[in-house]
């Protein structure tokens, strides 16, 4: 179990109120509207493998902190695209070697927070990991990943979960929710509509994708009116699934409407291969304004995910291919980039954009604002580097002010690491009862407000912005 | 009374300093140097009407936060442009109802606090607002406003305030400012020359507000020369009524001399309502630096509120106008933009330019940087959405360490609200008592100094840089 | 000597394991990796002249504060460029006298607390600075000055300084570290190859750089493969007189490999006095690169100190020169810009890259990731301006969740105030300790992890990072 006071302010004032508050919310159910974990885990329902393809070889937020310090990510079992993969270390006991020795590296990142929390509540591991207990705690993880009870349905229901989305391609067939739906495991795994690789002209197999997107759909797309046809379609198989939402993880979160002549000849330039680079961002622009407007009619809720260059570490992406800790968030523009799209639908009652960024400086100078003005719009939490203890602080700290509790949407884990949802739920629940306490604390709201500010930041506002 | 520890960190040693401090400082008198209060409450001194015509219709702050929520503008009174006037709800107690209902949206906000604490200390009032009492409180609130007590001048002396300025357009006749001098009341109510709407090329009144410039000053406008005689007499008649400063709402704080002969041509494509977005860009930057000219000759403060895009909601701005909660800040680069004009005149005794900030994160980049060297510039207070507890608290935190406190120019109010500013005030006083104390019982300085500051933060340096 | 508890929380739980901590780490030798301190001290090891010799006239950061409250820099006996250098003022009691009368704008800014932390360690001073006081003080300290325990070598040996750098023009003899050498005295004085001035192709003074870089190392310099000869030479020779590290000051961190053809027509349009502003873009981007090449051949550290606009105040510039405190920062990206060069040598074993900033909006946005994830990638502590108590809050709180501690280079003074650097370094060591007793009394830490980081931010880190 951790620390009662984890993450709590130790001024005994605050650290009294926020346990008061935390006690009345810790054993909530968990809302994961928005994450990365594959649904495969929950069809096939077998065993993790073992501790290092588990908590290491997935997570590029903990090799990205050993590659940092001069570790090879081969030494780390992440395996080439190319053909050398026989260079690339097979044994998952010498990569837990190197990640035990290297666990000090951690110390006060959220990623640390994780792995004690998770190797704690989840596994009974209470020490420290290190060099001299390194191998003694990977036999002793990898004894329980044998048992039944940590299968990945039973974990999902050990943890509480509620509904867990996943989040998948636009062409995507849901096979595995399918058979999830179909094996009679009562799991709510939902899938999310996300089809950046049909609307980004840049990605190299965007006409591949456009292609599948006709074969899964049945509709042949040779106009832009045919493409809009297939997402339209395809969008409400995603819903007859259990999808909520839609996600779009764009460059810059710019959006305009485009003539219809104009998107048609640029369609036509992208099957022609023959797109330019303004092409690809008008594209875009408009493909978020249609999103948009699908989502004010079928009523999936539209989240943006934008400001982050990915692959920057471009020999690594040409190696290990993406996802492998070197995306890095650049500055983002909201208030001008938004303003097409939040004046045609941003006024609708219907629908519901959740924005997210990279960018802190945007808290309280733009996302704050727009988001306590238009209906439409709610923030999404701290996201991914700023999915951590300070960063939450700051996140509540720029944004309450002006936009109040009620337009955020509660914590939202984003994660494709399976066993640290619930501790990823925990910290912010902690965080979230510190801060409110500390409000309570300065006489600027009473325990009646803040019970029911952090009843919402832990269970209330996922559930009613994405109508779970 | 509010909390005697209200926005103290809870901390014993903390909580006792800051208690000390504010002790000495929580009476002294408003001085109000920069606001938005209509000066015709003191020149007519009738009783506000209702509580929802004094504390929702009026206030962009309160309805902004509701209709983000999906409650209609209509439904909250304010009144459309258009003909349909008759759709907007005209019974006040059902807009309180309604207020009532959502009054929780605010907690954890300033409004929140200003609110609160003005229920209390002006109105008496301390109970939390809810659905329930909603009407019992309008009622009472609704009683004290019939009483002579209520009246604006009776509350202005109450208040303690000594100096209260209005911001009033370019071409005002001042004619309630003149009716409040010539009533014998000793309250001090004083213009500030805003020539927002004679100097924006784009503004669709341009050319109207120079007719009507042209009118009062008796100057007939046909050339640039012409234009800045009529500013320039303008200027010396709101000296003439007791203005100390002007005030100059832009969208980037862009200063450049053009020659004389290109700015004869932008005016005269402008008075010929050809002037291009390039024309009027360039001529505001070249009004900035002509105002800050004049201000070295007749003394007047200059204050810069630059970095909101104005009225981003088309929809509502058609129907409603301006000031309705949607107007967004934007990032914002005063370095590069204020050179030519720190460079001509930020090194002249005479002159002082006050600039405020959207942007946060320009505090400690550029702002306390400038005005910790240049001899004209100091600091506003923070602004807008960042007059808020964790908001001053980030402003001193990231200013003060390089500008000092002797280069701030205090708390500034800001507000069209009249009855919320002592408690605008005290939030202020006692957010800096807060923070000093934390310098004090980390060692950082002494009592005498917090004292010192303390005072010079609530009311020395306000007086000072206003020389009033 | 300082309060006990200088700098820490007032909760007794924290400032308890504060004070733990910094009881271990406090009197570890002093690491000053980059610094200003002027080598010709310590060849001469003569006496300080006077107290406003030593304290003010060298020490933009106490002038500038003094000139932004009206003062002016004569008469604190700044030396104009000019003829009329007779008008500044001679009589260090004088300048004294304004300093100490003044004194109090400096409460609540480092510069107040370093030289209070200073007057006390080093001259025994215990009051606080004022007019009262100020002519016995200054009569204090320049008694102390003339004791030979006030010599500057002697100071070094007491303030227990391990290695100093300075910092020196790539055309430098480097003849005050020859004589440092040869004197037979065993303190560590190193120099830093900083080539800005003849990298930088608007510096007006390049070509005579130019020149004297040529005739240092001689080799005649006509194509740019002769300047590059003529830097690697330098830099050897700057190896084998101790220096461990480049410097380089740049307006913006761009960085590009141009192809040979077109940097030999930039570098021959430079020595033909032609080369346009975006050529000198494009030379110190690709500088940039050629300066990682050689680090990675020749093994020196690279620093990069982005983000200043220099010398913001002509008037000022044109009467004193560089470094009167009007160099302002603007905002930076480092991104995109630092990609190239991250892409090319970030992956190098061999390579150290120390970035720096003083836009504190790219600390968690951009710079805690790239160093989280590139090996050759280190961050600089919190720089200049933000080198103040809330600024190394603000820097540890946003960069370390990310990159974690042991991707950071522990303090930099950065200083020409060669006195003060016990104290800066004091200050530094007492704000980590205080950082990490907040993340031990959160339980985020244990105190095994606090003493390692505590200790690696004093002295493992710079130690590391620079070989020394």
């Amino acid at each position: 179990m951790p620390h009662s006071y984890l993450l709590f302010n130790p001024d005994p004032n605050i650290r009294q109120i926020a346990s008061e508050l935390y006690e009345s919310i810790k054993n909530m159910p968990l809302i994961c509207p928005h994450g990365h974990v594959n649904p495969v885990l929950f069809s096939a329902n077998k065993p993790f493998p073992d501790p290092a393809k588990l908590l290491i070889i997935p997570d590029h937020y903990v090799f990205r902190m050993l590659y940092s310090k001069g570790i090879t990510l081969e030494s780390l079992g992440i395996t080439p695209l190319t053909g050398d993969g026989g260079l690339c270390e097979k044994d998952s006991k010498k990569i837990w070697r190197i990640f035990s020795e290297n666990f000090y590296l951690f110390a006060g990142t959220p990623t640390g927070i994780w792995l004690t929390q998770e190797f704690d509540t989840v596994f009974g591991i209470t020490e420290k990991l290190n060099s001299q207990n390194g191998m003694d705690i990977y036999n002793r993880i990898n004894d329980k990943l044998k048992q039944p009870e940590f299968l990945p349905r039973a974990l999902y229901e050990k943890f509480n979960i509620e509904v867990l989305s996943t989040t998948d391609g636009a062409a995507d067939t849901l096979r595995h929710h399918k058979a999830i739906q179909e094996s009679g495991w009562k799991g709510n795994i939902i899938p999310c509509f996300r089809p950046d690789d049909v609307t980004c002209l840049s990605d190299p197999g965007w006409r591949n994708n456009i292609n599948t997107l006709a074969d899964i759909t049945g509709i042949g797309i040779t106009t832009f009116k045919d493409y809009i046809d297939a997402l339209e379609k395809q969008r409400e198989y995603f819903k007859s699934m259990g999808a909520v939402s839609t996600d779009h993880g764009i460059e810059e979160p710019f959006t305009v409407w485009l003539s219809g002549s104009q998107v048609e000849d640029i369609f036509s330039r992208a099957l022609g291969g023959i797109a330019t680079q303004e092409d690809t961002r008008l594209f875009t622009a408009h493909m978020m304004m249609e999103m948009a407007r699908m989502s004010c009619d079928d009523g999936l809720v539209m989240q943006i995910h934008p400001g982050c260059y990915r692959n920057h570490n471009r020999m690594l992406f040409d190696r290990f291919g993406p996802n492998i800790g070197a995306d890095i968030p650049v500055a983002t523009e909201y208030t001008r980039n938004l303003k097409d799209l939040l004046n045609k639908y941003g006024n609708d009652p219907g629908f519901t954009l959740v924005v997210f960024t990279l960018d802190e400086s945007t808290y309280s100078r733009e996302l704050a604002p727009l988001a306590g003005h238009y209906p439409a719009m709610k923030l999404g939490p701290s996201w991914w580097f700023h999915d951590s203890c300070q960063g939450m602080i700051r996140h509540r700290e720029q944004v309450v002010e002006t936009a109040g509790v009620y337009n955020l949407v509660g914590f939202i884990d984003d994660t494709r690491a399976f066993p640290s949802i619930p501790v990823r739920h925990d910290v912010a629940r902690r965080i979230d009862c510190n801060y409110l306490s500390g409000l309570v604390a300065r006489h600027i709201i009473d325990m009646e407000d803040a019970h029911r500010m952090s009843k919402a930041l832990a269970y209330d506002l996922s559930k009613e912005t994405y109508a779970l």
